[in-house]
């Protein structure tokens, strides 16, 4: 039986993503509308004041395509505090006119694969601070969740740990060259959701995401152990841009 | 042919997953939205007498993320009585407000692959008490369905006994670990669902949920021969808290 | 090339499945509800009609679980006489307040792997009865649609026929365990349906059948060589019990 | 690089499988209902006066289960005539009351595997009136698409030229054997859909097709190289019967 | 580690194919199609603008079969033009008789597996131009999306670089034989979309597409390392050939 490697988790993660029923939405009465976009924007305004006091964070971002129009992604210190979040979108006016698309729900996770020796990696400020993050404003959003592969002579799982900690260490190293350009956040969701992981990437230029994604899958431990579910790429909604978003 | 483990069986189970229609709920009057909750809280209070009667069992949490929002798990002596209860509540005014998400259908099992020499299993009244449970009113619930998976060289049921028992009895003591953190109830369901298992974990810290699951994805059991379905996770709902939940 | 075992082939059969949209039921008036339900019993009173006079078949169950309500799965001479049953189900009043939620294609199909040499079996009358069955009316059904696997090293159609009439005499001996607690009908869909295979299983005691398919997984020609579908399980709804299940 | 087999192809070809929308049907009036019966039939003698100029062909089948209802199959000479049926159909009363099941876009293919030496087929007017075939009105239809398998060492298209040709000279030889009770159309798909060919079976006694499929999948070209997708198979419609399968 | 062999990149590109909702748009008024008509051929006259100004190309095609009705192709220099392209669609009038079908979002990509030695592709306006192209107007599409295999010995990403440059040229020689009778368009969808490429393919003959793809698929980089997603096939849709095209 191969040892399991140690994870460090820290707040607890939903990404929400909706589909805005655009017909509905133009038949509502521009009153109504102007109603759901306030609200909407009270919300946000709720969800900024959690940032600020440091009790959780947020992004929120339009998505490309037809997979999704809106996401949410959603970091609260409970898991009863995230789905007090879902729920308070769901009982709101906006929600009505959206359709429900993917969600994903998760925690935020570090893992010790890279642990120094003799490094108590609880007590690090530089990784506590990553375990609760502030996340970034950045123009640019794309997330999707993986798992490690179990098939045939493909399995991680039956790796020993040092294959996997060198494998881990050598796809850490493609990520550090993106350093600045891409800020990477990895949520666990073993017991919490149908794929192991969640990846959510922000860039300021979104080019650089595809360049990261399509360098790490050169690496061993994407070529041969990673299955990968959907993307889904998106550009920022900052709150004061959703009434024109919005606009009909 | 390898030699089949003879499996004790329980109470029958019913996992029925539920989303909440939230705009066909605003669209309800006040009086109707009370109408459904007050119905929906004396169909609880039924399953909590049939409980209190040592008749059946049951679980009511809420689901985080959009895959559902609420969670019935009904235990019940027979199919028919399985059956009953989830026709009643298809007629109830509830439940025109809710579309359904998932469901599950299965026995409580247990194998008797670490059973000890010269015991008889029927005759041991823990073991009978575990077939026939009071679910446990903990925090958090998870629930996933899983199989044995049967593909190329690895294949669990072309697997001799001994090395099914060696692999499952290693499984066991990684479960231990977590006694008092997580309580785990096994369904089974060949013939009953698609899946082989399902797995349904409670714990009072959700956290202990992941640590568990991806523990487990080590040994080899998990890692080489099993297949699992969609993962569900969620906060409890107590009688008390649907007015709140429910409100608008 | 390996050589294809004979098969004989006896009654078409449909399974139909449905979900009732208890919500429209329910706002239905009553008068309309039990017009439907008239309806109904009248169209299952001609299906029993057609069982008398050996002309047909059918059972009517409850499924359990979301995946449908109810279950019908009609026999009769030929594919134009199933569809005519079909298309009456789906003009009647009825209909309009249910949803298809799976239907299967076959024809009642006994396999001459085990015939013995020098007999006949197009000439045994027992065959005959058994290729044009009167269902019986039981407690539970059980009905999935399966595949022998062509995948690698584990190819059912690539197997000499004395491999494969081994392998399935030994699936028979486990089968015949089950005498008289499980009656079992086998349908051949190649051509029909998107499965090779319909089996269904009646059984006094539901339980007999999760045994059943518990035990013939560890057979090799299931272990290997079997794929599975939606598995649909659930109690007899005689016709008298019609207007209580519908009760609103 | 293995060498191509060239292809010739003729019309192209349209499957189009309609689910009947029977509530709304119902919900119509006897003149709304008789309007569209009376334009669907005329939409069927504009196809059959194609027809019989040799300028396309065309096939309407009611379809078995809940998959569809009906399957209409047309032939043109180009893509654009085969898109304007298709607008046609979706611009006419009927269509509103019906919603789309499936569809599949081919063109009608001859393989060279088999061309005699010396032999030029584009100049055998048996060939090029295979390529253009008016399509029987017999009384059963089957459907289904299809791929070759690339996977691991079963890869159709890794194998030589002369491989492949040995072995679909083995399977048009277990075709041969039913010449005059089975009507094979064969269209190749690559690039116009998600399979690779689509074969339409046609029959006089529908358990001829069945037995065509069993016995074909033990050769080794489908038992090691196929892949199958959906199978619809139906009962033949014709035009002076829509108003009675339509009436209600 | 494999060496990942760069890309260029140029414009960003979503496919985005939409449903018409042929029933809605045959309740709406003479007056209301009209003003939808308008509407949306003075949206195409704006991406012509576009196009004419060399800030973008677009191709706008109808699709045969079910999968879709109509196909918008836009190339865009910013992924937030594209969402905006994407958004000013979905506020239209037009839209509202539409349902999404599919979307696909990538970025047009050349890769520098056939660079000359010595070459800078950056500085080759041939390049420059295939990055930004003009999409032509010719008679016919095919889209479909595609992966490179990750399977057992089938692993692209495990190959080392020359050999991937070696199949990758055997493979360019395939499509070089179609110059003239296809243009092929590749676009980059790494962490983007759920597949890696985006090919789309314009012919003045449709046949060519099939001949290509199908030719295409014996090349050794196709048959053992690619998976394909969905294909779409269709005919051109010209600005003055929409209000034809939605008549009722």
């Amino acid at each position: 039986m191969p040892e399991a490697v140690e994870t460090m988790d820290g707040w607890y993660c939903l990404h929400d993503l909706r589909t805005i029923d655009w017909t509905s939405w133009k038949l509502a009465s521009n009153e109504e509308r102007q109603a759901a976009i306030n609200e909407l924007q009270q919300l946000v305004s709720k969800w900024e004041d959690v940032e600020s006091s440091k009790n959780g964070s947020h992004a929120l971002y339009r998505i490309t395509g037809q997979k999704a129009d809106i996401i949410f992604m959603i970091l609260r210190p409970t898991m009863e505090e995230l789905q007090e979040v879902e729920t308070a979108f769901n009982k709101s006016t906006f929600a009505a006119y959206t359709v429900p698309a993917y969600s994903y729900v998760s925690v935020v996770e570090l893992s010790k694969y890279m642990a120094k020796g003799g490094e108590d990696p609880e007590q690090n400020p530089e990784i506590q601070a990553r375990l609760k993050p502030t996340l970034p404003k950045w123009n640019h959003i794309c997330f999707y969740p993986m798992d490690k592969r179990r098939q045939g002579n493909d399995n991680w799982y039956m790796l020993p740990k040092d294959d996997r900690s060198k494998l881990m260490y050598e796809h850490s190293k493609t990520g550090r060259k993106y350093a600045g350009k891409i800020r990477q956040i990895i949520t666990g969701s073993m017991g919490f959701d149908d794929w192991e992981w969640g990846v959510t990437l922000f860039a300021h230029d979104v080019l650089e995401i595809k360049k990261l994604v399509y360098e790490m899958r050169f690496d061993e431990v994407s070529a041969r152990y990673a299955e990968f579910g959907a993307f889904f790429v998106g550009n920022i909604l900052k709150k004061e841009e959703i009434p024109s978003y919005l606009q009909i």
